[in-house]
């Protein structure tokens, strides 16, 4: 298979997981049908959204390759049928978050060094595009991003997007740096899922300022 | 009068409507002034702007033209000072809503077809430009948008924009297309909110994963 | 120093103060140190972010220059080491964040008005720019953004952004637009942080419309 095919489908792979996510949480708000397929969509589409506006590349991903969108729109509309069969396993969802997170992070990187030189808007840009739609999932739940609180997530996509612009930096072509970027982010999160890690917590001896 | 006076004269009817509808929900929640007008204008103008930001065609039509932003500050406003005289009456309103989503469905199908060529993009920024707004109020009230969890709204405006894509696939012109999409989207609508019609919710046995 | 440096300055010291602002709101909700220096970023990007976005004008401001990146992003990390040693005091976080306030509003304005010729779309995307980032803030708190209900705060930017319209409408240049329009909505929003303004809020009879 041609790396790109490779490449290709792994995003598409990411896209499915990811608008399993965000159907899910819409299950835990009690939404219906549409509330379902809208926030599979946001999940699964939001932070490679959010990348192409950012960069004004013209039209977003999935308005140039509708293939995402219906991609997208079809697994948020299984899950919607599917958890009245089957159960979910938490452990498994994890696992293929953590496959969707990596290879967002590693392709946002890879798009935002087409735009820019500098590798740390290409950082920035990398993280936002593995985590801004479960970010935008839970705005839309009324909730604080889970993303924001908890575990070695951003963190993740953070070492693996490092990874990638370290290479890109020692002259690495493109399909080798997502491959390893994808490789680190992905090892990472599963080490966390698997021992528990978590980040130190904001401390603060007694604030409360207000604006 | 030529259909595109009309046309516009809708539009703007629908920005004023939706604006009140803004500026309510900034009342519930106790805003103050510059609130409640904020919250109008987002409600008024939030689905269009996504829309033109998506399609990256320019700057967003309130920028192209500001008579948009005045009559939705203006709506805002009015109602931030009638609501100490007159009480608002509910199912007025929500057919006045009914109005905006059909037109606001139905005209932001049409500017994607400008840009794309696929269906299915086009109808979903068409349902986006329809209910995008309301979600962005929402979410500014620090709720979960009501449009995801309840009633035939979002479906209507689905309709709608189906409707426009099957018409504008068989050849006819923009504004016969404009007007059936929606009388499609208000018929489906006002039927939901006068005999009050409800989507399946979704239903799973036992579910609480949390990513 | 040359007038542009001392507006480069300025802003660079706006994006510094926002940045610490959205840390400490980050702390408030117990985030990890990755959402603290989100919650940094979007504070102090996000106002700037959206009015680049809306007006449609190439890659945003922090794409093409990572200096205000990396400046915000430095500031939410010291941030998040020095509250463990410091204790903030809430009125010099006030009084900072009044001068990003203003500076933010000035330079919204000012770069609005290279596209646009209405002065109507230049005030919002002033007034957009000073207060969008706080209110992304407090989206991502899962809290109505405080803005829309507290105090003069957006309505000092307006005043400054209405200022800068009307001096740049008699001829005024770019520069002393900027100073004249800093400030007015300084004065302004430290006179009310002093005595305590605020405006009238929303007063409805009997209100329960949901939509």
């Amino acid at each position: 298979m041609h790396p790109a095919h490779v490449i290709y489908a792994l995003d598409l792979f990411g896209v499915g997981v990811f608008a399993v996510s965000g159907a899910l949480a819409a299950g835990r708000k009690r939404m219906d049908i549409f509330g379902v397929v809208v926030l599979g969509l946001v999940t699964a589409l939001g932070g490679g959204t959010l990348r192409d506006v950012l960069l004004d590349s013209g039209p977003v991903f999935w308005i140039e390759n509708p293939v995402y969108l219906l991609v997208a729109a079809g697994f948020s509309l299984l899950t919607f049928f599917a958890v009245r069969i089957i159960t979910a396993h938490r452990k498994g969802l994890f696992i293929s978050d953590a496959f969707g997170l990596a290879i967002f992070t590693a392709l946002g990187t890879s798009t935002a060094l087409i735009t820019t030189e500098s590798n740390s808007v290409a950082m920035v840009m990398g993280v936002m595009t593995g985590t801004a739609g479960g970010m935008m999932r839970d705005v839309l739940c009324a909730e604080v991003p889970l993303v924001l609180r908890r575990e070695i997530y951003a963190t993740a996509a953070l070492c693996g997007a490092f990874v990638y612009v370290l290479l890109n930096g020692l002259g690495v072509q493109a399909t080798p740096c997502i491959i390893f970027s994808t490789i680190i982010t992905l090892t990472i999160r599963l080490a966390a899922i698997h021992w528990g890690f978590a980040l130190p917590i904001f401390q603060a001896a007694d604030m409360d300022n207000s604006d």
